[in-house]
């Protein structure tokens, strides 16, 4: 701190954990002129994950599951921008450019990282290209849409094996996270599929896969079994000691082998380290950054870390403290303290807290809990869960709009207005597994393809003939130009010979970027006459 | 109609039209296993235009502005496709790949054409690439999330030229969209200005610029006089006599030449035909399908239009009706009782209707309303304004919901959660116009740019030197991918000499594509290599 210039103190990441300390930190220092607090996030939003599921059934308004930043610190900067480098020795942290392209670099004297996690799809093939994550609202939209996109298409759809992968509906990982979104997600189907002519409610399936030998593990076994058992009764195919293997645009592969047919697979597990947390020179444990009893980052004063990214460990245990919300935001509370202890030139106090308990709902009014080592079930355990968050939800702007929301949910239909969001001419990924059909002859000719990895094979059926082979690609070649820059249907089928990864590229992007590239107009003009000449 | 075939009904669009028709056949015909009603709409739902800028100000729920479809009309058969092709002479529509990549071939023995028209921007340079429309949904909720994100950065940029630029909002078009758009944004901004810490009430200007010499030319000149004056008791800047002739990313420029430098420019004008409509054999009259007095396409028996894609001339007046949503739900229910009297070999029914009223809101509990001769503004024409809206908004549900709204509105503050949608990596367009900068020595290098028509010129600014010009380039040419590759600052300037249309990759895009595309990696490291040549 150099004299007459305020002390920094800049928060990194929106969370509860990130949020939690903005808001101790402006009632203890907000009004002291020579402080600054700042606060980095990607959104000018936290997220209340616990009501995040219900966006999938639409039964709470869109925006009421996010809560203004703004609202909740009135006395700390905010920066809507993600963060692309922490630099510990000169203790600045350089944002993503706002308008234009400026860059922004901030100073910090004390510095509080609250990045989470992210979802790490990356390790099991195709996962990444073809299985939805579910943290973000932007998650829960987009798994909403594509849901009434499936249902819209079965409502269409004449070929019995298309439509029952359009009616599967796969959900990996038996945490809370994958037992309410599929508990969520089976309701909101069923009661859907009355507004679908030619939908029976018995043609959809719901699939909740769990590696472990029982679904809930934070919660005790009798718990564990009454979701179960429940989810068995609405027609929940629950699958035990499974584990997702690999995924294609339209089948998941469990570890047996066993493929489901289904277009529509939600992965829930597992979580990674945030990119620029491994980065650093700082211990890490489990992806998550050593702190010591005070929250602090060891060898690092002045740097602080809270949240599901921090590791620290539960002195009565000895065990790590488990990545929840109510830990968070009382880890917030903790460094807030400790940082005004810091500039008063008092001792910090050390972390110290419990799980006071955990919930968990299981859709159509009922839900399991386990609070302060009372266990709940049923319908009033799901009486509990809404009051719960009801009165954890920040702000009572959010409270009246959620009540609203729950009291219209329990008289009107489930909304199915599919909400689709303007798309860019696009860049895009897909995974295949061999023998799968990437195009076939007489398809309408959408996207062309370039191989990163694998192989393919080019046929062509004649009328009654067999399938004859006309090539074979590998990396770095392209196929479906032809038909894309004719607006024909294909005329050939293309069918992987090797696991296969493909980039993409659509009509309009395809259009836009090789009528103005030069070695790629070329490229492409000459490839077309080539093959053409080939197939005759 | 074939014997024994049922008779093929087949709607295109779904609109007002388009679904008062399928619901007033739906009603007539849809028990009749003789008759299949089917509907092709982009989306499974009807927006509810007059509702739209509310979604602005998020006073009313994203979702309660539309209405599925398939509530509304519970026989028809419902395709959420595209349109790619109309065939008159096969009777044929083809539709858009729903999943996979088929496409879908509806045949039909009546069609109705009601397909709306689409906003043009093409005709005035860098407005397709800079201007928000806004006719649909998705328009709307993009503009809220621009509009917030304007704020967010005007909130913490120091430069007091670009914070301007941020907090000046231009909406071009002073008819009832236009007006109506301007009011409702100007609350917001002015409301929520109060949770941004460092912008005041009085930095926000909204702009409105309408081409005639007064606003709302749908109304009388009272009405209009009165809305102009609330208006500018507002403090919105409403301009006469002038009309959009450019846009870039950090200006709008006016017919006389003058630039507003503005980051947010909304355009409510002008409306062109649907392409498909354009591309048929039959009568077009100022972009809409000439019927005769039974909306009949003359010339083509079966062929029926409704709506704003209709050109139907009023027999009392001689004037085409005008494209509005009360004329267009009760043409759908003329062509459906037409097509009904067709069937019983009946005669049919001339469509007659003259307009019932018109109403525009302009914030703030105050409207104008012109209902049947009846003048009336301010508070009392609001109450009529809601009132009537919530009679015609379809369904009990939506009514329900749109009611809450209002209601939790009156007691809440605005919110201001900036919803970002995900966005895959792409591919953009931009303009610019002579003298401007693309960037800047030391700017984040962001995009790689093509020129695709125009020329600029690449500078280098040494320490205390003026600037010293490299190159110039030209169409089909590159600049920007140094900074991308290398991850490192702008090396050079580049500005632009003439009017200047550019292709953008994002760096995702260019990466996964450059990195996998043979002959571009080639021509990229050829062209990195000679450019460090020259510029040593």
């Amino acid at each position: 701190m150099v004299d007459g210039q305020p002390l920094r103190i800049l928060i990194l990441g929106g969370g509860f954990g990130g949020v939690y300390t903005a808001m101790a930190l402006g009632r203890r220092l907000g009004r002291d002129p020579r402080v600054e607090i700042t606060l980095v996030n990607r959104d000018n939003y936290l997220v209340f994950q616990p009501l995040l599921p219900e966006v999938i059934a639409g039964s709470i308004g869109i925006l009421h599951t996010i809560i203004p930043i703004r609202r909740l610190c009135p006395r700390v900067r905010l920066y809507t921008r993600e963060i692309e480098e922490i630099d510990l020795l000169r203790q600045t942290v350089i944002t993503s450019p706002g308008v234009d392209h400026q860059a922004t670099t901030l100073h910090y004297d004390h510095l509080v990282v609250a990045l989470g996690n992210t979802t790490r799809l990356g390790e099991v093939p195709g996962l990444q290209e073809h299985a939805f994550p579910f943290k973000y609202l932007g998650d829960a939209l987009a798994l909403r849409n594509h849901v009434l996109h499936a249902l819209e298409e079965a409502a269409v759809e004449t070929d019995p094996d298309v439509r029952q992968s359009l009616l599967t509906f796969v959900v990996a990982g038996g945490g809370f996270s994958g037992v309410e979104v599929a508990a969520e997600l089976n309701d909101f189907l069923r009661k859907a599929a009355a507004n679908y002519q030619g939908i029976r409610t018995d043609e959809i399936r719901v699939v909740l896969l769990q590696g472990g030998a029982r679904i809930l593990p934070e919660l005790s076994d009798s718990l564990a079994s009454f979701a179960h058992e429940k989810l068995l009764h609405r027609k929940v195919d629950v699958r035990l000691g499974t584990r997702i293997a690999g995924a294609t645009a339209e089948f998941a592969i469990l570890k047996s082998g066993e493929k489901i047919r289904t277009r529509t697979l939600v992965s829930t597990v597992p979580m990674g380290a945030h990119p620029l947390l491994a980065a650093q020179s700082w211990k890490m444990e489990k992806g998550r950054v050593v702190v010591d009893e005070f929250l602090q980052v060891a060898g690092h004063p002045g740097v602080w870390a809270v949240g599901d990214c921090a590791y620290s460990l539960n002195a009565a245990t000895g065990q790590p403290h488990p990545p929840t919300a109510q830990h968070a935001l009382r880890q917030g509370q903790c460094v807030a303290a400790n940082i005004a202890a810091t500039l008063r030139g008092s001792p910090p106090t050390a972390f110290s807290f419990s799980t006071l308990g955990q919930m968990g709902a299981l859709g159509a009014h009922s839900a399991v809990a386990d609070v302060m080592g009372v266990k709940l079930s049923g319908f009033l355990a799901w009486l509990l869960w809404r009051g719960i968050y009801l009165t954890k939800i920040p702000g009572i702007d959010r409270k009246l709009r959620v009540s609203m929301d729950w009291l219209l949910d329990l008289l009107l239909p489930p909304d199915i207005v599919q909400l689709k969001t303007a798309r860019p001419a696009g860049i895009d990924r897909q995974h295949f597994e061999p023998g799968q059909i990437i195009f076939s002859e007489g398809d309408v000719g959408d996207l062309v393809y370039t191989i990163v990895k694998g192989e393919v094979e080019v046929l062509r059926e004649g009328l009654g003939e067999t399938a004859r082979p006309l090539a074979q690609l590998g990396p770095g070649q392209w196929f479906g130009e032809t038909a894309l820059v004719g607006r024909a249907p294909r005329n050939a089928t293309v069918r992987a010979l090797k696991p296969l990864d493909v980039l993409t590229l659509d009509r309009e992007g395809f259009n836009s970027l090789f009528t103005h590239v030069r070695p790629l107009h070329q490229f492409f003009s000459d490839l077309i006459r080539e093959r053409s000449a080939i197939s005759g």
